[in-house]
């Protein structure tokens, strides 16, 4: 299954759209920004741009997406005025698959523009044009040469589609323990083409000396069935969709042929791939973690299995609708949740390993 | 009235949406195609891009914006194999209000480059970027000399906002003929500040030797009261709001606070504006005719009445909600279409004059 047609975040700015359940999600981004601040610090001192074009992948419905853009900009708002250089044109590409909610962002964008502009201080600052861009990121986007700055997070751990011959994950969506080991090395040959793809396209679109910063869903330990952070929500959703085929809600083949387009590789699986590419140097490769725990502190929240569920649920809804029909939804969510309470204590379940990677074009 | 946030076609792809009732602006760019034609003819061979950027403005929802690019990519393709230049790569942007549905172009875009890229007979051709660019043209838009070719059909009869000061125009909704000078004044005004304000961005936006086709509803007599032909749909609709008004379903004073933000200016107020601003030479600046009685021969239906009140309402409906509240809307357009069958007979009532312009940035 390709899943460029069918895998989206939950649209608009209900209670289980993306919008209103990717507080993780903006989190990482606030981890990563020391990172993200280094890159563009890099970046602007070794080239003073006249004009800029910034490029956010996997941009969702935007909250996060606009928040790393205001983030960004106010950093080279900042080296220009230290510097002294006259103000640059900046023009923001929001990249998403063409099934995204891009109306969503869009409608948010006049206000989103205000408040920018309020916080710089610069009167001069500006102009700032924004796009959207609806395409894979495991294809060509942009023309040649035309970018300077790209970031993305929580999104390169989509594959392009599911692997092919894994009809034998049975009971299982993604790697497990109890995977046979073609369907490990099927995902980890997706993962090869996908991500070195991607980094073939981008080397093409990006100017030299330009920056890229991504994050993703990685995980520590070599063995992918050994790993027992990032992978287990999805063990404990396979819990749940055979819990929905024991009680005959769903069809034992339906669910056998299901697995999701998702892989969290390693840190030396992702060297090995820019390496290999070779059109880019590596400034940083990091590991950083995560817990959903976080939902206990920040959010003043005490049901986290039901605001974890709505997080699995606002980035997998359209993926399952398409595969098992939307009868299903609620009914396995709400078993989802069930579950996911009894797991809550056990070691690692809320616990993600983050790869922050950040590459400099050759 | 600001029109920013108001102003948008019908979205989606239902009976009364933009998408469904947009025959007659295809008609008229198929019309303009000759002269679209030309333009891009005298840009490729004056200069021989290896890249090109091409802006449609006021895409709405895609279905003739994308026509129109279909129709672009075919010349350009064409020019190129015959004087054997290498492939170039060709971004489209488009471009439409935030409120916009970008959506819908977005979900339509992987079929229509999979049909595009069939009826193009060189394998080498493209690749083709599209991007959406969410904002009032009566702004910047892009960047700075990053334009080659500009395409506009049917949006800049559409002005920023509704004149100031126009309380007197009672119980007309645009310029008529009881309507006040000072009404007339104030949409003529309205119409220059807005144009020169257009013309002044692009200038800044478009390279030197770009070309640029507008297309838009205009007046063919100096005088606008005395224009019989494309202002009298507003005025049988106003006759439908006067109804209302008469029945109590209405009141009198929300009529007459309410005016369309429109204009259709004669060939040489257009002029004027051109020179005026200076930074375009004229190559083109001519009159067409369009009918509404098309829809008699091309779509073979007898109910001419029912599609013109469509027509309006998928470009009308959402300023009329945002001023009236969407509970009259069926009964206006009920009124309006009967109304309408009434007064079809009228000469010139189904008769549209097209002014249709092309440029030269220098």
């Amino acid at each position: 299954m390709e899943v460029g047609g069918v895998l989206h975040m939950n649209a608009g700015t209900g209670e289980t759209s993306y919008s209103n359940n990717s507080h993780l999600q903006k989190k990482v981004i606030s981890m990563t920004m020391p990172i993200i601040e280094e890159a563009m610090t890099n970046l602007y001192s070794s080239t003073s741009p006249s004009s800029l074009v910034i490029a956010d992948l996997g941009c969702s419905s935007g909250h996060n997406s606009l928040f790393v853009v205001s983030e960004l900009i106010k950093i080279v708002e900042k080296l220009r005025q230290e510097s002294g250089h006259q103000s640059l044109e900046i023009q923001v590409l929001l990249n998403d698959l063409p099934g995204n909610d891009f109306n969503t962002i869009f409608k948010s964008l006049p206000s989103f523009q205000k408040n920018l502009s309020s916080q710089l201080e610069a009167k001069d600052a500006g102009p700032y044009f924004f796009s959207g861009v609806p395409g894979s990121f495991y294809g060509r986007l942009f023309m040649r040469k035309s970018l300077h700055f790209l970031h993305s997070s929580y999104s390169l751990h989509w594959l392009s589609q599911v692997p092919e011959q894994i009809e034998n994950n049975k009971r299982n969506i993604y790697i497990a323990s109890t995977s046979p080991p073609n369907v490990l090395k099927a995902y980890h040959s997706q993962f090869q083409r996908d991500f070195s793809t991607f980094l073939k396209c981008r080397a093409e679109e990006m100017v030299t000396g330009g920056r890229m910063v991504l994050t993703f869903i990685g995980r520590k330990s070599e063995d992918p069935t050994k790993e027992k952070s990032s992978n287990s929500m999805w063990e404990v959703f396979a819990l749940a969709l055979n819990d929905m085929v024991s009680k005959g809600l769903i069809k034992e083949e339906k669910l056998d042929s299901f697995n999701i387009p998702h892989y969290t590789p390693s840190l030396s699986e992702v060297k090995s791939e820019i390496l290999e590419e070779g059109s880019f140097s590596i400034d940083r490769l990091e590991f950083s973690e995560i817990s959903r725990s976080i939902y206990y502190k920040e959010y003043n929240h005490s049901d986290v299995s039901k605001i974890a569920a709505n997080s699995v649920r606002a980035v997998a809804e359209p993926l399952l609708v398409s595969h098992f029909g939307d009868g299903i939804i609620e009914e396995v969510f709400c078993r989802f949740t069930e579950i996911l309470s009894e797991h809550i204590s056990q070691e690692n379940i809320l616990e993600i390993t983050n790869l922050i990677i950040s590459v400099t074009k050759k």
